[in-house]
């Protein structure tokens, strides 16, 4: 279906003719977010600079009957932010002003298409952060992050985007504007906003956040263990959890992921012969922190760990960490595609889900190498592969559904932070029973009355 | 509309003739919560012992058109656990049993009707609490709390009860089974159980709980600071939050709450002459605490504290703690009837607040004291008068809404811990757009059909 003449002409004067973008080569950049694996153009690219074009956007939208996806900067990485079949993107990257920094109420009000690193940039100098802090922090926009929840490794201390937001000025899928949430002070009635949070753009457009303000941690340290077995490692994890610490970061990785980062140039430093390697990070006071490191490094001697290094200078500390930044991009070297998935399970059951995934990964002829978010039993498998190849490709998708329906029967969940968005629709039944999936399908139905909002995304059978 | 005889004898049959109370004085507990000015008998009273028995008792009522209203232990202080005119009350005081605990994932299980008290005393001696820790802990059940996302005085570092639940079995308004959040790990899709906690048993019942646990705080240790100016002890709560502590508490009382606890027999030995006390507390490992008060004590006397008093022994922190904990019961001492309200406004704006309210109250012919949870803001003027007098009563009244319209002027909300209930229903549209109430009005719509789940609650208009 083509835009009609007098949609687009409606569009073109109410944001300007440049900010609407119809011509496919201009368009291409908007047909995938960082899971290119989901590919789909869109009749037409919107780039609205204020609320109240935003709410034009979405009412033109449904006049004429075409299906709209906000974006932000398409750093996601479960296709949320494709647009569905011959539909509208409503991109926000315009609207990226900070509007307002308050350090005594410890709050921040930004436009969506803020970047999320940007904010913290502005504020640390005053020794204030934005705590959320995933992976794309450089690129990825704080509306994108409240569309997903995104997490982090500072998610496990400090908890995900959620946490962190006061209250969102909303373009309700029928254009209307809501604010939900306190935009100071407890919110009152149903928690609209919290709801919204994660509802991966099927909810509406958030044009205004309301966010807080965390101080930035004093002081940090690192340390490093290396087991002769995985089961040691995630052992570990689960003592220091269970001694009442609580790590910003427990991350382990596995001998093959080893392996990969130290044949790279990025080698780290890790013993090539360990089975897991594990990087705890804690942060806090300067003073109370050097007894957490004793207490840390006695629980990985306890558990078997053959050696632990421990960093507080800046410079060994990014060492440390060095490998493990490096293991995704040190796997892609290796294959041409690269798969990596975010199941969860719960944190003490670690041990024996990892021999399992190789086991499934063995079975397929698939490689694996694991890398994971140990503190809240995220796991990322990640798969190399070359997706010229059908063959291949159809055997890493049977290993990666294998392996969501073994988290799944062990008590854990198919996403840790990615979301559902296209990639993991079908895997939704998994894990919710028909009256769970029949709720959410008719609160999305009041939100959405005409589906036309990121259609397809986040449950199935809808569209 | 008195119960058929038919879904009576159903209903005892099913749950047992002793669990289904239909005569008047057996049923007067059940009139009110512990907001006693507002009363409404119930048709019948179902105490039910099991998951399917609830589903069972929701059923019956849809069937036969009865409105439901679920009660744990009736602690809460806005009329929510009052029964709609003719309705039923589902009472799940025989649902008390904690099913699970377990330290390395840091989880509990239990039913609804658990005392909040209960689970803590259960799980301390291993080193772990349950941190929402509501006034009437004591008393009050976990189900109530989630019903009513409950806080406490540890709220301000450790967040509400939203923020320590991990997954909800829920019996629906129409009485289906779902389960909301994630049992393990990391929730999928819409955050349903972020909508259900708060909703003041609008969305159902919540039959199983899991739980997270927290380590217990090392070590506590409480400041006590007076100040000539209500505006001093303000700022000081501003500057510490500014200066990057998070205490646990933040507590000021106003010369008349001082003069009321000093004149009781529970005097803590507050200085008369002061205009205002400020408690503070902070917990965390035992040795860098001692630095936060340092650093605390340096905040106070930059911000005029006439004197500062510190103590980390037990006895010494409750002799500190005494007046605080005197003050509601010291100033119900001095009237019949006592009023507590439970506005919130930005805490930088707490110091032109507090002098407004005195001045409405004046105005009225109204008495008021003032003690409040400062670090968030959440104010609690305290009015005592005489309900037998109905004029006094409404100046009262009036007052209180006026207060309320002015927290909402500075930009703060109607309720910060109590919810809104029957009590602040009229107020809503104070706080809430058209839209937005909308958007609050179609969710609940979906959630429950046939409008028999606790009607009358949180939105005005609604029943």
């Amino acid at each position: 279906m083509t835009i009609p003449r007098e949609m687009l002409e409606h569009l073109k004067e109410m944001v300007g003719t440049r900010f609407v973008l119809n011509h496919a080569t201009e368009m291409l950049p908007y047909e995938a977010d960082g899971l290119t694996e989901f590919r789909s153009p869109p009749a037409l690219v919107v780039l609205p600079k204020t609320t109240e074009q935003v709410q034009e956007c979405v009412k033109t939208c449904v006049r004429f009957g075409f299906p709209f996806t906000a974006r932000g900067a398409g750093t996601g990485l479960s296709g949320g932010a494709v647009p569905a079949p011959g539909g509208v993107v409503i991109s926000l990257s315009r609207m990226n002003r900070i509007l307002e920094v308050n350090y005594q109420d410890r709050t921040a009000v930004v436009e969506p298409g803020v970047l999320n690193l940007e904010l913290s940039e502005l504020t640390s100098p005053q020794g204030f952060v934005f705590m959320p802090d995933p992976a794309s922090q450089p690129a990825c926009t704080l509306g994108g992050n409240i569309g997903e929840n995104a997490g982090g490794p500072h998610c496990l201390k400090y908890g995900v985007t959620v946490n962190h937001v006061r209250a969102l000025e909303v373009v309700t899928p029928t254009g209307d504007l809501v604010t939900l949430g306190g935009a100071r002070g407890d919110p009152v009635g149903y928690d609209l906003m919290g709801l919204f949070i994660g509802s991966e753009g099927t909810f509406g457009i958030a044009t205004r956040l309301f966010l807080r303000l965390e101080p930035a941690p004093e002081a940090v340290r690192t340390v490093l263990a290396d087991y002769t077995s995985i089961a040691e490692a995630c052992q570990t994890v689960s003592d220091i959890i269970a001694g009442g610490m609580v790590p910003t970061a427990l991350e382990i990785m596995d001998r093959r992921t080893i392996g990969t980062v130290e044949a790279s140039a990025l080698a780290a430093g890790y013993p090539v012969d360990a089975e897991a390697v594990l990087i705890i990070e804690v942060d806090g006071l300067p003073y109370s922190l050097d007894d957490q490191v004793d207490r840390i490094t006695e629980i990985c001697r306890k558990n078997g760990a053959r050696s632990v290094r421990f960093a507080s200078e800046e410079s060994e500390r990014k060492r440390l960490w060095a490998g493990r930044k490096a293991a995704f991009g040190a796997s892609g070297r290796v294959s041409p595609d690269l798969l990596v998935q975010d199941a969860v399970v719960p944190r003490t059951r670690l041990a024996e889900i990892v021999p399992q995934i190789t086991e499934i990964c063995d079975r397929h002829g698939v490689k694996v190498s694991n890398v994971f978010h140990a503190g809240d039993g995220n796991l990322h498998p990640n798969i190399g592969y070359d997706r010229r190849n059908t063959e291949e490709t159809r055997r890493v998708k049977e290993a990666l559904a294998e392996i969501m329906a073994v988290c799944v029967a062990t008590g854990g969940t198919i996403t840790g932070e990615h979301g559902v968005g296209l990639e993991k629709v079908d895997f939704m039944p998994l894990y919710f029973d028909r009256a769970t999936k029949e709720a959410m399908s008719r609160v999305r139905s009041v939100w959405d009355p005409t589906g036309l909002c990121n259609p397809g995304k986040v449950l199935p059978g809808e569209n």
